[in-house]
């Protein structure tokens, strides 16, 4: 399902008017939010407390929120500062215990009451009181007179109950610790699904004690041991956050038949694959002994994950080696099969068993619908939300995949506009409607490794969480920007090196020479989207070190200057404005001069210097068009013609990079020819 | 020793060549570099050998090296690429196992010698290795063709056996993930000696078993335990590296006696001390009771540190409790000490004969040198060269830290000049001089945290290294500079937040405002020097977020406008450096007007009002300086007079920082106005 999607944004959306007064800092925005009167202060006198039901993981969470609250204020607060709750900054009050394992099922609403003279966070549960903490750190910023949180009560709760973020650590491994940073981010972003695609063609990444040829074959020594999975589910949960395991089956599975061949549709031999892209190496579902083995396998792994769902996969099988085995035919033809479907369908319904067996339910990916298949499975769809409205009529649960793939380096604006939900669903009976669980955010790693996973998933992918926690009408994108720049700043003071790793990756490509020039050119690009990259045949061992890797999924510099440019063709940008357009442009134009050698240095940003230069006569493209807007003269007919041309061979892709100021400078060139 | 303690760039430093052709990445500068023809390149064919002695963390090391190499150039590499050593990219072999701790007698040595077609590293010991892998590291940066090392032999020892970095982990606790990536950093930087200021009146932070009233009644519950230590202690020996253990006694020790009141000069009670400076508490030296306590906490503090020397303190006793205690006066003269300083003489020579039963050898500051004590004991000064020399003349080891203040906010440049050998030590016999065995830059804490540690103390940390490392001719500012750059790039790459802390810290401050025009501004700054900063009378509890705290110790834009203006005015800088000059004055003069409404909306920032606004005049000055400069035109008689009473206001601090760049902008008013 990777390779073939293409995000469109043509889906219905509606634009609803801004929900009420915006709390400038809450992303997800809440389900209710009444502003109030004053601020709560927060300074060295802060004080905490807990009451009610109580566990230690809240205690713990309780105690992060302190440090955290230290980390972003400054503030030297003591580990505990603990206070009497009438007292407390801010008192906690949890009602009872929540369910035994992070679940679906888990009641995540909590409310958050602050005045001036505390806040107050009430929660059913500890995961909703998480979800509250959360909340009541966004709030905290500095003021006029000291640190402090607007007065407000929050009444919050999911619109959905599955918000996942999927990492793919088949591609290109992640290790722990990056694992646990972006849970951090996850919970800070109100996500409770980490979804670990862990098998794919190009590596089999934990450990299986009865397998051993699994992740000692198949994986290049890059796996997790069990016991790292077991303290990275109990990392999550601590957060409150599910851990879902995939094993991508019957397809993408080369990585396990080269420990392994006997399970294959072919002889082999197997290796690793090092290619992207969908490839025939396909478990063999007419054996037996292949049902023998994943009796044995997924006792194992179903007993390694505390969570109540397991993944198997079941996108993109490839045909070929089931049609070319005569075996697996003459099976299908036995068994009254009908085709190769219909196999994946009984391989499934085995595998599912095994699963019900362990008392897992089974999700897999759009392909795995299929008539024969029982209801109490979920569909994980990137097909778009039609086939998840499909799937809930015909009485399966889903959730949505389809325009969260973040691996596109799409802008969060386009994510955001995609709704689990859309015209698909109006039709959809309440109870079917219920059905639609959720959704989850995709970072596949062809192109990504542990170095760039942060900047490649954050912040963009708390657009999606807003989409999948905030009541549906919170559409407005000018809002979710400014949020979103506050998030990812909190997601700074967590170890998120999505911001601090993009001046070292500059640094590295500029080698001695000074970075600032490099900046100024890598803040307007942004990486090819789609799957464009792929086109040029990168492998598992191709570095991840160019200036496609360095650039940000999404330019800030370029979205604003475009904003900027927006209200000046319109007549409305304020003289600040205008003259930062002009700086800008002056700046682009110079910058060429100055970058030309740095390129020519290093063998690593030979390939942007086009892109530089295209840049400076972006620049003064834009300068010349802004002094007749701004003289009123007409200019010459063939100046805008001329213009015109270079600023669309401008747009294309070079180095697998777009320069993403080309289009609001052309509606500038535009506006001056009118 | 340390608040009257102020660095003087008075003493004798020789200017003397640059030595050869520059290595770019190199520092500290090896003994003996010999650039060759080419250059070894350095791709995914990268292999790795290991032959010779080997021990477990020479093979850690080098995997170290190989993930550093991945994480420094973006290359994947296996986790082992191992190749035959005849073919290997870097082989390194090592002949004989070294000290079984890390010693001031490790031979520290190695051969690196780049051709392209290998490295070959030798070293006598594995400890030389590592010196020669971190050298190796450093060549590595992206050329025209590719990433690699230029061809090179280099024969490298240090100039000095201890070469230190004082941590004062009892101002401010500094947790252990802080130190190691501390060691990391000195190991790149070529240090041997972590010595941890564990105890003063602020803080007793490490856990004692015997007496464990000292770490629970004088840490706030923030210090290390034993196993902490051992693990810290581990993980420095694996990269050659001792730890220090300074308890600061018979002064300083107000801590200690919030739990052992017993120990003290005068009843108490006692709490811990919340302010800087020198205070009144001091162990009673006088009982029989003390040496008893001693007997005890020093034999288990001796077998927790490996290191066989152990440091005391001995710094700044204020004798007022000593003076107003009579019973400890009749001891004095009972026993003929003559005074309070012969009292201090006598509780470290009983001291000194404890440590001596466990095999330690004693460590004290300057203050510590009395005619009683005997020859086998270190000497730390804090006083200067003279004091040193004079040590090594009476027969004591020594070592220099006056000039390597890092908390005095000097830049690199004047820690650079100060050589632990100058002019005082030209009369000492060579039997005399080997007596000065190196220096220890010292980084103390209090104003200093957790979180700003890292940007306090590198890169500037990184010239002293160099200092102690080099040849002593080794004295290019501008050569140090070029390579400080550097080493600082390959800091971030260990993990170090001397770079990545900044714009979060500016971003703490600003809000939810951009934080561009609060950069520019801080860009220009540095903390005020010395300890001017202490006069405002901080505490413990002082938080460490105001804008001093975010800027850096040493501006580097402020001295790359100074170097280019000095240009300018001596009419040798080029036209793209006339521009930039223009630019940067230029985008002063305009910064106030966006800076003013963020700064206003912090509380944080208000103080830094009359900077931003006297930056944005210091701009406009320049700016007609320079008009006058390049029209020839002479400026009327009160312009030059009305500006330099401005620029000398402008100089002064405010909000503990100062404008780095009224100083250049002076002289260019100056040179205006002749």
């Amino acid at each position: 399902m990777r390779i073939s999607v293409l995000l469109t944004a043509a889906c219905a959306f509606v634009f609803q008017q801004a929900r009420g007064a915006e709390m400038p800092g809450l992303m997800p925005l809440p389900a209710k939010v009444s502003p109030a009167e004053g601020a709560l202060r927060i300074d060295q006198t802060f004080r905490i407390s807990l009451a009610g039901y109580g566990e230690p993981r809240l205690r713990a969470y309780a105690e992060r929120l302190v440090a955290r609250l230290a980390r972003q204020t400054g503030l030297p607060l003591p580990a505990w500062p603990e206070g009497e709750p009438a007292q407390a900054t801010l008192a906690i009050r949890c009602e009872r215990a929540g369910e035994p394992a992070p679940s679906l099922r888990e009641d995540e609403s909590y409310r958050l009451e602050v005045t001036p003279r505390q806040a107050i966070l009430s929660a059913a549960t500890p995961v909703g009181a998480m979800r509250g903490m959360e909340t009541f750190l966004q709030l905290v910023a500095p003021e006029r007179e000291s640190f402090s949180a607007p007065a407000v009560l929050i009444d919050d709760r999911p619109r959905f109950p599955w918000r996942g973020l999927v990492i793919d650590v088949a591609r290109h491994y992640i290790p722990v610790e990056v694992l646990e940073r972006n849970i951090d981010a996850m919970a800070a972003a109100k996500y409770n699904v980490l979804h670990l695609h862990i098998s794919d063609d190009q590596g089999f990444r934990i450990e299986s004690k009865r397998f051993p040829k699994l992740h000692q074959m198949g994986s290049d020594g890059v796996f997790y041991t069990q016991d790292e999975i077991r303290r990275l589910a109990g990392y999550a949960r601590e957060r409150g956050i599910r851990v879902l395991p995939e094993f991508d089956m019957p397809g993408h599975t080369t990585s396990w038949f080269v420990g392994h061949p006997e399970l294959a549709s072919q002889p082999g031999p197997y290796r690793i694959e090092r290619h992207w892209g969908k490839h025939f190496p396909t478990i063999d579902a007419s054996r037996e002994e292949t049902y023998e083995f994943f009796e044995a396998f997924l006792a194992e792994m179903a007993a390694l994950f505390p969570d109540e769902y397991f993944h198997i996969g079941g996108d993109e099988v490839n045909p070929k080696h089931w049609s070319e085995n005569a075996r697996i035919q003459a099976f299908i033809r036995e068994r009254k099969l009908n085709d190769n479907q219909g196999l994946q369908a009984y391989f499934n319904r085995r595998l599912q068993a095994i699963l019900r067996k362990h008392g897992k339910k089974m999700v897999g990916w759009d392909e795995i619908l299929h008539p024969d298949l029982p209801k109490d499975i979920v569909v994980q769809s990137w097909r778009g939300q039609k086939s998840l409205a499909a799937a809930a009529r015909q009485g399966y649960q889903g959730m949505l995949s389809y325009g969260y793939y973040l691996d596109l380096m799409q802008p969060a604006s386009a994510h955001y506009r995609i709704d689990p939900m859309d015209k698909d669903a109006a039709s959809l009976t309440p109870e079917e409607r219920s059905r639609i669980l959720g959704g989850e955010a995709c970072m596949w790693t062809e192109n990504v490794s542990a170095e760039t996973l942060d900047a490649r998933t954050w912040p963009r992918a708390a657009a999606i969480a807003e989409r999948l926690w905030s009541p549906q009408d919170v559409t407005d994108v000018d809002s979710m920007y400014r949020r979103l720049a506050r998030i990812s700043r909190h997601l700074d003071w967590l170890g998120l090196t999505h911001n601090s790793s993009y001046r070292i990756m500059l640094q590295r490509l500029a080698g001695d020479a000074p970075v600032e020039s490099l900046q100024i050119l890598a803040d307007v690009l942004e990486p090819v989207k789609g799957y464009v990259r792929n086109r040029s045949n990168p492998t598992q061992q191709t570095p991840l070190n160019r200036l496609v890797d360095a650039a940000r999924p999404e330019s800030d510099t370029a979205r604003e200057f475009a904003g900027r440019l927006e209200r000046l063709v319109a007549g409305t940008a304020s003289a600040g404005e205008r003259r930062e357009i002009r700086e800008k442009l002056a700046s682009w134009r110079d910058n060429h001069a100055r970058l030309a050698p740095v390129l020519e240095r290093s063998f690593l940003l030979q390939e942007a210097e086009p892109l530089s230069k295209d840049l400076a006569a972006v620049g003064a493209a834009g300068l010349e068009a802004l002094d007749y807007l701004e003289s009123g003269k007409h200019p010459p007919e063939p100046w805008a013609k001329e213009r015109l041309v270079f600023l669309d061979q401008a747009k294309q892709q070079r180095a697998h990079l777009l320069l993403m100021v080309v289009a609001p400078v052309r509606q500038l060139v535009e506006a001056a020819a009118r």
